[in-house]
C-alpha cells in the first residue's frame, strides 16, 4: 500500500551552485500547492542529524529565485557518512515527522541519499545542483548555464585587455572530472586553445597550434583550462613552459576560482529549478522514491540514483571540432 | 554532379537578434578552414540587390563574437519580393562569383531564401535568428537564450521597486505569435500570471487570481503579457481594467520594447551560433540546399525551408502548470 | 542640556532608490556601534502612524547592501500630511521610545520630517535617496550613479538593433525637474541629442541637427528626452512630428520606466549610504536635528532641511557644451 | 607668438583601463569639431618610434564609447626611455606633421610625456588613465569607477558561496601603491577587513578582528587585501597564517587579477572620458603643453606633469573608520 507523504524535507547539500534557491522555492510552493507540510533542512546532512529544521511556507520562500547561493546553506557532512551519523538523522527526522526528502546536490550527496534509503526505507528524491554538469542522467544540472554565462563575461573583460596589450591568457576554469565548462566558454569566448580532462592534447600541439596563431596575424590569444585538464599542468606550469619555448607571447594567468560559483541565476536554471523541484515533490507523491529528477530533451526524467552515480556525464565530441574550426 | 562551391556569401534580415555576429563569424570561419571564399552581404537582401558585398578572412570578423547586433546590418527589402529585384540580385551574386549563401534571419528571410532558390536553382542555407523563438524545426533559434536573461534581468530590477511599494505591474514583452519569451520569463521571475497568444486566460480569471494572490498574503504581484496575448488586451488596458474593478492594488505598466533585441549573446547563443555556422557552410558544401539549421535534442540539424515556415513553433505546456504551482 | 538620544528610528520614503537598503544598514550599524537601539519603521511616515517598528540589530542587515529596493518598503502617507495623523506618528513614536529618527527620501520626505520636527521638536535627519538627484545640498542622492549606469547599459542594448537597422530611437529616461540622468547617459550612450527640462532646444533645431548628423554619415541615431523636457513633447509626440518631416528616419520610441529604480547599487552609492547613514546618525548623537546629510566634494555636509527642501539641484553647463561636441 | 596646433596625435600607453577608447574618441572628436586633423599612434611609444599612425576623423570612432580595452592598444617601451628612442619618435611625429599629441595612460606615461616636451619643446597633454586611482592631480581617474563596479560585483558572487559554506575569503584586489579599491570594494561589499598599503593592522588584530567577527555570529567573511598590502603577505600566506591560528574558520582565497581591468566602461568613466578628451584638446589649441588634464569637485582642472608625477594619490581616511562601523 502507498505510504502517504505528509511532510518533505529539502536541503542543499556539497557544493553550493545557482538555481538552488529556486529549486528549493519550487521544492516548498509544489508541497504547498499538494498540501503537504514542507521542513527545510539547514546545512545538508550535517543538519539533518543535528535537527536543525525550519518549517516553510509558500510566503516563506518569497524573493529567493534569484538569489545565488543557497537559504539553507550547505556543507559535507562526515557524520553522515557513518552508519552512527545516519541512524541519528532519521531519528531527528521521524521525530519532527518528516516522511521523505529532496537532496539538492552532486554526485556524493545522492550517494549519502541512496544509503539512506537502502537503510531506513525511507522515501527520497534528488535534484542535481553543480555548475560542473558532471551528472549522468541529465542534460543539464542546475547553475551550469549561469556558470557558462558568468565565466564567458569575466573571458570577456580579460580579454579586453589581452587584445590591448598583444598577450596570451592561460585561465582555468572548473571542471575537475569533464570539461563541459571550459568546452563551451572555450568556443563562447573565442578561446584559441582548450585543455579538458577527456582530451590530451599535448604541450607541443599546445605550442605549435600557439605559434600558428601567432602566424595567422593573432594579436592576442586566450587557452582556456579546465582545472583537471588531461596534460597535467597547472595554469601555471603552461605559463613557465611557454615563457620558456615561445618568446614571441608575454603570458599572464588567471585563476577564475570561486565566483564561478555565484551570482544570480540564468533563466534558463531558474526554469529548471522550478520544474525540477515539481517533478521531485511530486514524484514523492506518486511513491517514487531514489531516483534523480533530469532533463532530457527537454522534458523531466527521472533516473535511478544507482545509474546517476555510477554513469557518466560526457561532453558533446562536435564542439572539440566546433572549437577547432572556430580558431582557424 | 556535384557543383563546387568556391564563394559563399552571408547575410542577415529581418530583425535583428543577439548571437548573429557569432553566426557571421562562423561562416567565416568554417569556410576559411574549408578554402572557401566568403562574402558579407550588407542589409540584407536589399544590399544583396545593391550589390553591397565585402570579401571578409578569419580575421576580418575578430572581435565580434560577443557582441549585440549584426555587423552587416540587417533591413526589410520590398525589392526582393519582386521578381525583377531578385533578378538583379541574382546577377549582382554571379558578378561576384557568388555561387552560394547563407541567410541568417526569420520566416521572411527564409521565404526569400527559397523563392529564390526556386527561381535560379541557387545554393541558399538558412540560419534561425530571432528571438521570439517562433520557428519550426529548431528547438532554440539564435539570440532567445539572450533575450531570456536580458529580460529576467529587467523584470528583476521592476520587482525591486514593485515590491516596495506593494504594487502590481504589467510587463509586454516580445511574442506577437507564441509565448516562449512570456512563459519561460514569467516562470523566471516568478510572475504571478503570464498571457500568452496560445492560451485565453480570460479576464475574470486574471482578476481571480490576483485576488488570491493579495489574499494569500502576496504585497506585490508582476504580470507578464506577450505582445499578441489572447486576452486581446494592450498593457495599457489591462491597467485601466484592473484599476477599475481591484482598488487594492496600485497599478503600473512597463513595455520593455527594443532593449530585449539587443546585448551581448549569452554563452548558450554564441555557441549555438558557431555550431550552425559551421553546419550550414558544411551543408552547403556537401551539395544541400535549401534547408534552415537547427538544433534538436542538442544535435545540428536540417529541416527543409518549406517545413520550417509552415511548421509552427510550439510552447512547452508543462511550463504553464509549473507557472501556475509555482504562483500559488 | 543636550538629551541623550537612546533609541533611533529608520524608515524609507517616497520613491524607492538602489542604496536604500545600504544606507539602513549603515544607520542600524552605526547605532550598534554606538550601543544605542534602532527601530526600522515600516512602509514610510504611513508605518510611523501604525506603528509599524520592529527592532533590528547588527545582524539583522545581513545580506542587505547590495539589493535593490527597500527591505523597510516605502509609502506615500496623506494621513501624515494632516496634523492629526503626525500626532498619532508621534505617539507611536513616544510608545515606543524612539527619540530621534533617520528618514531616506527626497524632498517631500524631508518636508515631512521638517514640519514634524517643528511641531514635535523631535530629532529628524535625512539621508536624500532618489535616482533624480533633484535634491539641494548634495552632489550626489542615493541611487543616482546605479541609475545611470542602469540607463546607459540599456541604451547599449537599444544602440545595438538601432545600428543594425538604421534607425532613429526616442528614448524616455526619468528626470520631471532636472535633466541630470539625461544630460549624463546622453553623453555617455553617445546620443545624437538630449532633450532636458532645462533647456528648450526646438523642435526645428532637433530637427536641422538630426538632418545634419544623417549627413555627417551616421547611420543611426539615439535622441534622450527627460520625462520634463522644456520641449514639452512626450517621445510618442516627437516620433510623429519627425516622422512628419524626416522621411528619412525610420523612427522607434522607448520608455524605460520604472527599471530605472531597480538593481543592485553601485558600488559608488553603497559607499554613500554607508557613509551617510553613519554621519546621520553620529550628528543625531551630537545633538543635531533637522538637517540633511549630503556629499560635497567628497566629503560629508549637513545642509538645513529648509534649505534641502527650497534649494534646486542644477546641472552642470559644461556638460551640454561637451554632449554638442561629442555628436559631431 | 602661439604656434598654431593643425594635427593631434593621440595614444594609450601602460595598463589599459575602462574608458581609454571613450577618451580617444573625445579626443578625435574633439579635433573634429574645431577642424584638427587627428592621428591615433598605435602601441604608445612604441607604435610612435615606428610611426604607426593612422588618420581619424568623428566616423572612425563610432562604437567604442562602451567599449573596454582600447584600440589604439597600449604597450611599454623601453626605446622610448632613451634618449635615441625620443629622438626617432620625434622625427615621425614630424614627418607626419603631427604637432601636438594626447598621452592616455599613468605616471610613467606622463614622466615620458615631460621628458620627450623638454626635450623637444613639443606640445603634451596627458588624461589619467588607470583602475588605481593612483594620481596626483585628479579625484578619478579613468577605469576607476569601472573596476569598483566590476570589483564588487565579482565578490558579491563570491560571497554568494561564502555565505552558503560559512567560509573565510581571502580577496586580493588590484593596488601597488595606494588602497583606493580595496577600501572602497572593501565598504561596498560589506567586508569584514580591508588591508591596505596605506595601514598595517598586523596579523594579530586582524586574527582578532576575525574572532570577534565569528563571535558576532558572522557565518562567513570577507577580507579585502590590496596587492601592495602592508602585512607584506600574500593573499595566500594570510590563508596559511589563519588555516595555523583560527581552527574555526574554512579559509578560501581567490585572486581577481586582470578581469578588473576589462569591462564596458560605466556611466561615469564615459563621460569623464569625454569631458577629459575635450580638455586635453581645447588646451593645447590655446597653448598650453605638459599638463595632465583631472577633474576635482567635479571641475575639469589641469595639473603640471611633473606636479602629477612627484604628488601622491591620498586615501580618504573617513572611508577607514566608515569600514570599522560597518563591519561591527
Amino acid at each position: 500500500m502507498l505510504q502517504t507523504i505528509k511532510k518533505i524535507g529539502v536541503l542543499t547539500s556539497g557544493g553550493d551552485a545557482p538555481g538552488m534557491n529556486a529549486a528549493i522555492r519550487s521544492v516548498v510552493r509544489a508541497c504547498a500547492f499538494h498540501d503537504i507540510k514542507c521542513y527545510g533542512i539547514y546545512r545538508g546532512y550535517e543538519g539533518m542529524i543535528d535537527g536543525d529544521f525550519v518549517e516553510m511556507d509558500a510566503r516563506s520562500v518569497k524573493g529567493i529565485i534569484n538569489k545565488g547561493g543557497t537559504v539553507l546553506k550547505s556543507a559535507r557532512s562526515n557524520k553522515f557518512r557513518t552508519k552512527e551519523g545516519r541512524q541519528i538523522a532519521y531519528d531527528k527526522l521521524r521525530e519532527a515527522g518528516i516522511d521523505a526528502f529532496v537532496v539538492i546536490g552532486g554526485d556524493g550527496s545522492f550517494t549519502g541519499a541512496m544509503i539512506f534509503n537502502q537503510e531506513f526505507n525511507f522515501p527520497v528524491m534528488g535534484i542535481p545542483g553543480t555548475i560542473d554538469n558532471d551528472i549522468y542522467g541529465t542534460t543539464h544540472t542546475l547553475g551550469y548555464d549561469t556558470a557558462l554565462n558568468t565565466v564567458v563575461d569575466v573571458i570577456d573583460k580579460i580579454r579586453d585587455t589581452a587584445s590591448s596589450h598583444n598577450r596570451l591568457f592561460f585561465i582555468e576554469v572548473m571542471g575537475r572530472d569533464v570539461g563541459h565548462i571550459a568546452l563551451n566558454v572555450g568556443i563562447g569566448a573565442g578561446a584559441e586553445e582548450i585543455l579538458i580532462p577527456e582530451e590530451d592534447l599535448g604541450l607541443d600541439r599546445l605550442v605549435e597550434s600557439l605559434r600558428r596563431s601567432k602566424a595567422s596575424g593573432k594579436s592576442s590569444s586566450i587557452v582556456i583550462v579546465a582545472e583537471g585538464d588531461k596534460i597535467g599542468k597547472s595554469v601555471f606550469e603552461l605559463k613557465d613552459y611557454v615563457d620558456e619555448n615561445m618568446a614571441e607571447y608575454e603570458v599572464r594567468v588567471s585563476v577564475l576560482g570561486h565566483m564561478q560559483r555565484g551570482g544570480s541565476p540564468s533563466c534558463f536554471d531558474r526554469v529548471l529549478a522550478s520544474r525540477m523541484g515539481v517533478k521531485a515533490v511530486e514524484s514523492l507523491i506518486t511513491g517514487k522514491s531514489n531516483y534523480m529528477v533530469g532533463i532530457k530533451n527537454d522534458v523531466m526524467d527521472l533516473t535511478p540514483f544507482d545509474q546517476a552515480v555510477k554513469g557518466k556525464s560526457k561532453i558533446n565530441m562536435e564542439l572539440l571540432r566546433v572549437s577547432d574550426i572556430m580558431s582557424i
